[in-house]
């Protein structure tokens, strides 16, 4: 492995994780780091077919098991075809959501078993891990709003899972925090209520622990 | 669960298996048992656009696990949407490959490690397995005889996977006979070198442990 740095985004819906990882991009290239950005499900040609059936298609909706297998699929994709060979250049990778996301939606939201999650993950990723993970934590509130005035802005509606319902959202944000608190070595949890430059200053300043 | 039964057609490539499939289909319901037939990957609309990515193209092909997780959500969707729902109607089930085919084609033959794709294969599965399997072995050379044939007379070329080589075919035969020594009580070992007269007679015949 080169020196490449992984770090990853992850939060509920609405949590403002976009606007940070285009933040934490710019910040980096302007002190000569090369930065790919992937997000997921997708990042490559097949990546986003399935991000495609899993997101966007009424006609025969996944199943929950088929929902996860499909995520992890996509996931050992992403892996193998373009965040390995760029960690293995010196290249830093930012993902918008990785393998904490899966335990936090498929395992705290939809209730599926979490040892099965973790090893079938871990068999997608081979292994791989995140440097960092910036968990940013909002509340329900804040990220309503937050949803709402996006779906205004851009005239689109919300995704299946976007639309899962208070309770499953609830869940998986009670999962993030579970995660945070196993790994607090790798992940850091960062208050999201602020606005974007309050929220920016402690991304970065949590950076310090990786470089 | 209902009175169906799930019954399984397995083997290499080339062994004549949708030729029997379609037989058993006819003759169970020449007395008068209900049948739903499968194949995999498909069966579903989402199985089906899976099956696509799987096999038909060259843009970006999955990566070996990619590819063994991208079966299973195939396999997960076809038993909750297609499979049980038949079964606890008592409705009889054939499906052309199911579990078998993973366990040797992406663990025996492509090497991918057999505990997880056990593990990862039940969840999808929800423990469901086939009360029969009919694995149809067939000698090389007779399968490649069979698949030219088919190329000829379909006017179409072998996919992805029928062309990964001939060491890779030699393991996964193994693998299905290795299977069948696992589990002698489900998986019927049939000599499918014969016409497809003398193949059914044989699968027929098998057909008496599960009546």
């Amino acid at each position: 492995m080169g020196n490449g740095k992984f770090i990853t985004f992850e939060g509920g819906e609405g949590c403002g994780k976009s606007t940070q990882v285009k933040r934490l991009k710019d910040a980096l290239e302007a002190e000569g780091i090369e930065v790919v950005l992937t997000r997921e499900p997708g990042g490559t040609w097949l990546a986003e077919q399935i991000r495609t059936l899993i997101k966007d298609q009424a006609e025969d909706p996944p199943c929950d098991r088929s929902e996860l297998l499909l995520f992890l699929a996509a996931r050992a994709q992403l892996v193998k075809t373009v965040i390995r060979p760029a960690l293995e250049k010196g290249v830093w990778v930012i993902s918008d959501r990785f393998s904490d996301s899966t335990l936090a939606y498929q395992g705290y939201g939809r209730g599926l078993p979490l040892e099965v999650i973790d090893i079938a993950n871990t068999f997608a990723c081979e292994n791989l891990k995140p440097d960092l993970t910036l968990l940013l934590e909002v509340d329900p509130t804040v990220a309503a709003a937050r949803l709402a005035g996006r779906e205004q802005a851009t005239n689109t509606t919300a995704d299946r899972i976007e639309r899962a319902g208070s309770e499953f959202h609830a869940r998986l944000r009670r999962g993030f925090v579970e995660l945070a608190k196993q790994e607090p070595w790798r992940i850091v949890p960062i208050n999201a209520n602020g606005t974007p430059d309050e929220v920016w200053n402690e991304v970065w300043k949590s950076l310090k622990r990786i470089r």
